[in-house]
């Protein structure tokens, strides 16, 4: 320990370490609930690659665990300290290094905001889709980890898509430049992508190439109210069918809706069972918004609701973003899970978690990115209550083992980290996981880097 | 090699091998000009992803190299023979499995040939965007091999962004699963894009899990005639740079115009230095083709000319299609380079190739998917004159040299393969070409995978 901190002193400036137990304790969780952690030995927040490769090197002499962090908005634990380890907290790399509208890339640090990203490009008249929930706080090298999703990826598609390329500090140092500043490009297996979603495990970004879109006209959302979630999916199905492009297709259900009432009075439908909101940014909207229209009533809606302007459509869409905090706050605990389902199984897996609901006798209320067949089912408990927090758990499990039955994954977009790390074994097969862990031993012969995570 | 096939035979029907030298002898190269090529052992055409699991198992046995093939269209060298190999030819596993239109997936075998593809999923209001020039021959199981990209990629992007998930044949004869039938999918690393461009050295891909689009409307094309490529390139900077998103965005230069023209009889411009094509596919395309028509004016258009109807579009972008074959007619014999440079860089390295056609004294046409950068120089030249040969292959390693000094890469779209092998370490730098070794290694231990292929 006293090494560690001597050793990593001589490369650092002296306000680049945290050792002060009450500070360092802060850094061990991310957002996810119920996820252990361990303390911290020390919490490092370089502003330079250099500084970066000097923690990797002494973490490698030293054998010590290395844990990458961002904002911390995670929801998997990915984040969490280990006993012991070096937080490797990356928030103050934070410089928008180039934006450049003919080649329509951005250049940035690892801890750039999400939100500092989309507004300085904006500027610029271009766009950078991703849009996690926690966009406002959340970094770009910590979406760059789990591979974030957002409100946009039923047009937009993931984080994923948008990373070119990356230059990433290795377990033991070394600094390793991968991908491109092209549009295109196939030399050697794709090590960019391999890293995006890697959850830290695989080596330390350092500095992102993304591509940027320009920056579409501001979307048009309508909003149906249905007397069944089922009814719901039926019209989110024949949206796709029939060829549609939605900017987003949410929904919302009556547990949600209340909840975000409750949160932020936003006078949302509470009698009605699932609420959907699908919008459109194209030059002219209202052809396919028509369209919509019509879908929505033909599997029953009750109500069809276009927005007036973008105006009342940015309301809507802060309910929408509200949900999960509004969830959150229906009881003392509350479980977000994350199971993402092909679409034409989407009313069979809120059906299914509607029964699990019951069963377990809890509420779960759920709100789905529709478009994309990725549900955030929020199992709401009571912690202080040994029997309600067993059945919470247990509850999500199931909804997991739901997802996967239905030919779906248990994370969309979260990520495993600590919280799901039981159930990736399931999803990948023995196979799948042999592999995985043969390619994380090649990055990391170690064993260093974000230790305990993923599997 | 009597154990070999004695082996083979055990698990295959008879007609799925070929050992008539003459036969196989056919099988040894792809469409990549000057790449070595071994005499293959025996062909192979499995059916069944049982057969492939046979024969990679007998393979490992015996130790003997494997090559995958598809329809042999690569221009890299990737499909090549080597010495007393397995030639692995999946074309007869040609079946598509599933089209679905609500989850807006394929499942295919891997030598289902793109152009059968598109067109069944066009019958259903569905389209498959990735689009090589060879894309009436060429298989998915070859694009996914090369992450092959096309004329659609400016708007649409290259193969990896269609592939969800895979089965793929590992080295031992062990079946792996990776990725999904979702939209979003973050659970552990991604093995499927690892598997997209890795050109047969990671596994043996047997089936495929696609993602489709709606079917877009017939594409507008607009010619605009330049006096000079740097003008053109000027163009094709303001149409990205202003916000315009071109279903494609192509240019030719006079080689190639006239080429085409003596191959086609197409009655394009032949004085003009650089033909410029901008196409759109959105339901109303007429303010984005004025807009770019002024655009190409203001940057030096001698001519702008819109396409009267999705006919005349139809036969420029025919005239596009056919420009590698048409330049490949000029000479005896060619070399079609695949250089990608960032697009603001498309002016300098269209400019730089000109001088390198002048310092070696050679006929190089040109075809460039401008929108992305990537540039296609064709190298003519008469292999019976050695010194006109080695000044070809020098002129093509300058080509390379300097795409990597504009920031660009050695291959945006075709591999690769044994073509490109020693520049690929230039490239990728050390560390990444240990990295990717290490890769290699951890998929295929013994290094029976087409071999001496990438490194």
């Amino acid at each position: 320990m006293d090494e560690l901190l001597t050793r990593l002193r001589a490369g650092l400036p002296a306000d680049a370490l945290i050792t002060d137990p009450d500070v360092t304790a802060s850094y061990a969780h991310d957002a996810a609930s119920f996820c252990e952690a361990g303390a911290p030995a020390v919490v490092v927040l370089p502003r330079t690659v250099e500084e970066v490769q000097h923690v990797m090197r002494t973490a490698t002499a030293l054998r010590v665990p290395v844990v990458p962090q961002g904002a911390r908005t995670g929801l998997s634990g990915g984040a969490n300290a280990s006993e012991g380890c070096v937080v490797l907290s990356l928030t103050r790399m934070d410089r928008i290094l180039e934006i450049n509208p003919v080649d329509r890339i951005a250049v940035v640090e690892p801890g750039v905001v999400n939100a500092a990203l989309s507004r300085a490009v904006a500027e610029q008249g271009l766009s950078y889709p991703p849009d996690p929930s926690s966009w406002e706080m959340c970094t770009i090298g910590g979406n760059i980890g789990t591979a974030s999703g957002g409100l946009c990826c039923v047009k937009y598609g993931v984080t994923a898509e948008y990373v070119l390329g990356l230059d990433v500090v290795l377990a033991d140092g070394r600094l390793l430049t991968t991908g491109r500043r092209t549009a295109k490009g196939v030399a050697g297996y794709d090590l960019t992508r391999l890293f995006v979603g890697s959850e830290g495990t695989l080596g330390i970004v350092v500095r992102a190439i993304l591509a940027l879109r320009p920056k579409p006209p501001q979307q048009l959302v309508l909003a149906a109210e249905f007397p069944s979630a089922v009814a719901a999916c039926d019209a989110v199905c024949a949206i796709m069918e029939r060829g549609h492009t939605p900017s987003l297709l949410e929904l919302m259900d009556r547990t949600t809706l209340q909840a975000v009432n409750r949160l932020g009075s936003m006078g949302l439908p509470e009698t009605t069972e699932a609420l959907l909101l699908a919008a459109f940014d194209t030059p002219d909207p209202a052809p396919d918004l028509a369209a919509v229209a019509d879908l929505c009533t033909a599997a029953g809606a009750t109500q069809v609701v276009p927005a007036e302007d973008a105006a009342e459509s940015e309301l809507l869409l802060q309910a929408r973003r509200m949900s999960l905090t509004a969830l959150e706050a229906v009881s003392s605990a509350t479980m977000i899970d994350d199971v993402c389902v092909p679409r034409s199984q989407l009313a069979a897996m809120l059906d299914g978690t509607t029964a699990i609901a019951a069963k377990y006798d809890l509420t779960i209320g759920v709100c789905v990115h529709a478009g994309d067949g990725n549900t955030h089912p929020v199992v709401c408990f009571d912690h202080h209550d040994p029997d309600e927090s067993r059945r919470a758990r247990e509850s999500f499990d199931a909804i997991m083992a739901l997802g996967l039955e239905l030919g779906g994954t248990i994370t969309g977009e979260h990520g495993v980290g600590v919280l799901k790390k039981d159930w990736l074994a399931r999803e990948l097969g023995p196979v799948g996981v042999e592999l995985q862990r043969s390619l994380r031993r090649a990055f990391d012969p170690l064993g260093i880097l974000n230790p305990g995570k993923l599997f």
